[in-house]
């Protein structure tokens, strides 16, 4: 039998975030992205979410290097975490290089680390795969799709992208380089799904531009932008904005001011000289002269936007008539957050300008159908499989590449784990390997299992309490206790009956077993957490968590 | 000084929910609404947040009437909590009464309730107080504005309403009303402020009705349609529509058969002789012959929609090719478990219609920005309240008051538990009542306080361990233990060593508390706390709650 290509996703399919697709031919194998996720709400004190690389881990000695299409979280944020593991070299644009180094030197990881800075066109060889960078646009600078050659075809990986015919500080996703390979030929492309629901053909990001023209044009206010840090085109429209109406700059919160340092640096920022100004130099200015880009865009509770709304900035306070423009989107999960966030800037007399209020304040990063479509035309790969979304969008993008022409049977909607083998004649789903979720909790990567989870969710619920007594060694009899203590169970000082009540029904319980005989502390346990269980259900409609602590004495 | 009309919110501004407004004048107290709202996420383990109305159980005596403008939850959901506390008269619409009826059944407190059935256009007296109910469009049926005469001048209350041409099963709300009420002059307006934020005009309820014929024409599957249970008129329209071509209808889902059920007896609900089936009929039919009405429009893991989606329904298997209409929107903070239904669904091969993918699926039930003009320049208040928003709702909504006329100084922008006072020449806040949450855990109602939450959060983040010893009533030695009990915190089975390390911990805290003679035990626990956290947030970075308990023997 022909060797096959494998093609494997250990994450980003039927979830968000943590996007790491793995291609293997014979002995080598190439990791495309390790990103990160955030945890969902039943995961109860997680930090963040990796992917499990136990596949990888067990076939280090073979891989031969990770790629990495650009720089945001989902995409290269697993990294600190699996590099231990599978310390292959890192290849990536130099932006994301940038990105990813500050990362690992936090992490105290950058000495170990071997990245490798690759550019648009140039290819670049790691075991048998050639690899071609190719420019698309995407809401961070530095993003790139891999055409890679193989032994058997050209597999082509779009990563994050749409088109952009406007684009700001680069040029539109070259569009010829992958028509030339579609003439070439492509055994198998990998496409980005996530906006694969959405009609048309996304708005450029140059019309947030024209957006903050008309809102800076005879502003009278201070304003202040908040947008995704990682966004640096839309950084730079604030920055080319501000220099146009004569507006001085200043930036506040952590990512965002690591951010423009290192975009800036890469020279992927052009910033005019002396418009950036200190925090503690606002003061020095009028009102109608000043910007501040700042982080919050998502509510984040820590950020500086949201410092600022609740008073509790150490050098901006929001001043009555202060424009305040939130140029994103909220993530999903992230509504309540960023709706929180505007009221109390309301409440302080800012003038919001926001994804309710208004229009054009924010364009995806993603490739709306008709882009995905002409990307689908431009490669006409042989097989094709979505990527990067959930169930629905990749069965979506899958119509579309029926709708220009790929035939059903050489599409494959694939799952975390699932091994593809692709040949040059044929496609197919043939085994898994290990994958799935691995949950970071402070130091811990994957000691928070669903054991864990489900105590933690318990707790969560209804609290818990400890039911401490000593028993006769003798007699078994009731030498002290039995006391009740109680945690996020009922409010103790105005319990004092209920807890009463449970020590009665503690101490029923333990001369019940006497009377029958029972001694044994497992069945002891048992009917303390059953006797007061059903209690407490009756009574309270809640179920703590119930731990006896019986000692002998 | 003359009497002055006082105007309180004991819910409802400021949060969504748990809208409750009080009106008094002298002696006599109104109560306008009485509804709920939900456990937002850091509310861990609470079922139901209800308004604190202690002022009202303190003024029990002087309240003529609690009168409804509508059945919705955030407008009737509380009144099995505060009956007990307040039990005045009930008045309501027919709509209104019976679910109501149906809620206080189900508490088992029918018995208690004195409920009114009113009428649009029929005025009745409460005290000092003469209401008419004027009728409104709404996502409900039944629903009603107030017009109440007090001995100042007219109090208008607008509930929530929409400004419907075109409307199903009713009348246009009736703005000929508004505007012969405008003319005789009204002292105060309170308006609903839900889509102040919108811009022009909410589309009728009719042309989710046209969405719904493109999609039941020609179309040869099962459809299947969820939609909120209390919407008559969109539930009236999947059964007028599939009465139109040929489809049996059968309905699933308790809230859903209760409420048309409801509605049917009381005439909201025209449904055609024949055209309901039981679900273990559906069977005898061909596909292009079967509606499902459906609960699950906000993806609830126990609705039948989900139960579907999740193959855990008894009666009903999704087949290929179904089409599922999701005619809703998701209540902020439900996106992602609507996300994750619509993704199943995707899965077993259904065919989704949803938001996401279409348009023209849902309406909302309130006014947009031209309804909120056209409503106050009919009704030229001379004083106005906008109701039912969070902050930046009002906010907009007063300017959009102050467009029609209304001045500035005339408008008051309350919150929470804030006294209006309304002269017939003056409006202003003065003073404020009890007021805020009360959370609803189990039967507990107001006992999961803020030091509860505190510890299930804390619970729920990082989990607990018990240290249990017991110590030598002689020497202070250590008799047996240190035991470690943990939960939630690390999976115990892979944590020998972390535990072991934690036993020596207290053992060597104990030995050295008792070579500086420390004895007291609230010093001893508090070093074992405290040596504890500190190791664990080292070793782990994370921060158990600890309780240490020592036995004395």
């Amino acid at each position: 039998m022909a060797e096959k290509l494998k093609i494997i996703s250990l994450g980003g399919l039927n979830e968000v975030g943590k996007n790491i697709t793995v291609l293997e031919y014979k002995n080598d194998i190439l990791v495309i992205d390790c990103g990160i996720g955030f945890p969902d709400g039943e995961m109860y004190g997680v930090d963040v979410v990796i992917p499990n690389v136990a596949y990888l881990a067990k076939n280090r000695e073979r891989i031969c290097g990770i790629v990495l299409t650009h720089g945001h979280e989902d995409h290269i944020g697993s990294l600190p975490y699996v590099l231990t593991d599978i310390n292959a070299p890192i290849f990536a644009t130099d932006l994301t290089a940038g990105l990813v180094s500050l990362k690992l030197e936090e992490h105290k990881l950058l000495d170990i680390a071997d990245i490798n800075i690759i550019e648009p066109g140039k290819s670049f060889k790691i075991g048998c795969f050639t690899i071609e960078p190719i420019h698309v646009n995407h809401s961070i600078a530095g993003a790139v799709a891999l055409a890679i050659t193989t032994p058997l075809g050209i597999v082509l990986h779009t990563g994050d992208f749409k088109i952009d015919t406007t684009p700001i500080g680069c040029e539109m996703a070259d569009l010829t380089r992958f028509g030339e390979l579609g003439k070439k030929g492509v055994l198998c492309m990998l496409s980005d799904s996530t906006n694969a629901e959405r009609k048309g053909f996304s708005p450029s990001e140059r019309t947030v531009g024209h957006t903050f023209d008309s809102l800076f044009d005879r502003c009278k206010s201070r304003i202040i932008v908040t947008t995704f840090a990682s966004n640096i085109y839309r950084i730079q429209q604030i920055i080319d904005v501000s220099a146009r109406y004569g507006r001085k700059v200043a930036i506040t919160g952590r990512s965002m001011e690591n951010m423009i340092r290192v975009a800036a640096e890469l020279g992927y920022l052009e910033i005019p000289k002396n418009i950036l100004i200190e925090l503690n130099q606002i003061k020095n200015f009028p009102k109608e002269q000043i910007t501040i880009i700042t982080t919050g865009s998502q509510g984040e509770s820590m950020s500086a936007l949201y410092r600022m709304a609740f008073s509790n900035h150490k050098q901006i306070e929001i001043i009555p008539g202060d424009r305040v423009i939130i140029s994103a989107s909220a993530v999903p999960g992230n509504e309540k957050t960023v709706s929180h966030i505007v009221n109390e800037l309301f409440r302080k007399g800012a003038e919001v300008m926001y994804r309710g209020s208004m229009e054009d304040l924010h364009v995806s990063g993603h490739a709306c159908q008709e882009e995905l479509k002409v990307m689908l035309a431009l490669v006409k790969p042989k097989y094709f499989i979505p990527v990067h979304g959930e169930q629905r969008h990749l069965i979506i993008h899958s119509e579309l590449a029926k709708s220009v022409g790929i035939p059903h049977q050489n599409i494959v909607i694939s799952d975390i784990g699932k091994v593809i083998e692709v040949g040059k004649k044929s496609i197919n789903i043939n085994g898994v390997v290990p994958s799935g979720k691995v949950l970071v909790d402070g130091t811990g990567i994957g000691d928070v299992g669903s054991v864990v989870l489900r105590d933690r969710k318990h707790l969560a619920q209804d609290g818990m309490l400890v039911v401490v007594l000593s028993l006769s060694s003798e007699d078994g009899g009731i030498i002290s206790g039995p006391d009740i203590i109680t945690r996020g169970f009922v409010y103790v000082k105005e319990a004092s009956d209920l807890i009463e009540e449970m020590r009665t029904l503690v101490t029923e319980t333990i001369y019940a077993c006497n009377a029958n005989d029972i001694t044994d502390w497992a069945t002891l346990k048992t009917s303390i957490k059953t006797a007061l269980s059903s209690y407490l259900y009756k009574t309270t409609r809640r179920s703590p968590m119930i731990l006896p602590v019986i000692m002998e004495v």
